[in-house]
């Protein structure tokens, strides 16, 4: 590991709470008996749209609704300090409302809950909300069930395994060059990525952290777990 | 709707059916349920790994299996005419393999059922095949209970709505410029799209169909419907 370059994208832990991380939970969250609140690390935690019964389940408060709440009943009065309803018809989703709320208000670490899995419009969409803010904030990441997702600028990243048996990595944008794994079952030396192909998937961290590089583009990095074989069979 | 230079991209009609359609069935499927088999379009049935269990739920009989089935047991010897195993380690994934085995065997028109929801490094994977297949053969899309994807090159696509309520756009690389709707509920004009924005999404054809066009770039199109509320409660 090469020092005070690295940018640490994985400190998920309440521990180093000091008042500028906010959760952001949407309405759409996979595997939600899967999530380990006891490792989220907030302050303010902020539902997008139907998100609050989300937040409800995980036994966490909402302190701050925003939504149009036009396929979704809006909380009652007496749940959120803050309810900030948003019209209909909008250039932007609640999702993208909620974070731009975010980090208006100086939120520097942000944990996105859901928005992965279902309507592939809407995970289209909150990639590009991760790619909106990627490199503007301290932290950015979508987590869910079975995934842990962010977005990297080019550098060398240090990315903590934290319970996710895979590690895959897609170019989002045409390439990615010069991209090298330290600490991966299946190491890449100065490769090429394309986003023509599979070929990031499925990789492993060894042990408690692997180390990421690349030298251009914007490199996808997915931490998964699969999805339980019970989960699959009642979805069916 | 201008006539011959346009693309059909979605004649998942059985009654086109001519001896080049292959169906991919691979062994994540999110809606299974909601998948209307009278309307895919197929000569061979090609099952990825454990999609063979899936192609039986939809009561299709498989024609090829072809996986490393290391995570899964592989079909019952009498079952495929033919069975592919692939090692274990390599440098694709078993989707992949199905892919390149229905190109090869010059399959033209090819639908994936699956490989939308779960595992995200899988998702992304799959994005990227394809674009490994888009522009070089007749028409190819992911399609699960709620989704079915395209990815667009440059010029005028005509997309049917079939019965889906959404059509979200997104672009697959840094930009997409000219971009133009006809038929939409929200029109676009010689728009410019980055990966950026949650901006395409939640859109809608009005009538059967609409045009989509645009300049440079590759455009992922989503038609999506929502997840039946029952099916979200029951996976919590």
């Amino acid at each position: 590991m090469t020092g005070g370059g690295l940018k640490y994208m994985n400190h998920l832990n309440r521990t180093i709470n000091n008042g500028s991380s906010a959760l952001i939970v949407l309405s759409h969250v996979e595997g939600l008996r899967f999530i380990d609140t006891g490792r989220l690390e907030y302050d303010t935690v902020i539902c997008a749209d139907a998100g609050w019964k989300i937040a409800q389940k995980l036994g966490l408060t909402p302190d701050i609704c925003i939504g149009d709440y036009d396929s979704s009943e809006q909380p009652a009065e007496s749940l959120p300090e803050d309810l900030i309803r948003l019209p209909a018809e909008k250039d932007m989703t609640d999702s993208e409302a909620a974070l731009d709320l975010a980090v208006a208000r100086g939120f520097r670490r942000i944990t996105i809950i859901g928005g992965l899995g279902g309507r592939f419009d809407h995970t289209m969409g909150n990639l590009g909300l991760l790619a909106k803010y990627t490199g503007k904030v301290e932290r950015i990441c979508l987590q869910d069930g079975w995934n842990r997702i962010f977005l990297a600028d080019p550098g060398t990243h240090i990315v903590r395994k934290d319970g996710y048996y895979y590690l895959g990595t897609a170019s989002y944008g045409e390439q990615v060059t010069g991209l090298t794994y330290r600490g991966m079952k299946y190491p890449l030396e100065n490769a090429v990525l394309t986003n023509r192909t599979t070929y990031g998937g499925s990789n492993e961290i060894l042990g408690e952290e692997a180390e990421i590089s690349f030298r251009t583009g914007r490199l996808l990095i997915s931490q998964c777990n699969d999805v339980p074989a019970a989960i699959v069979e009642a979805a069916d």
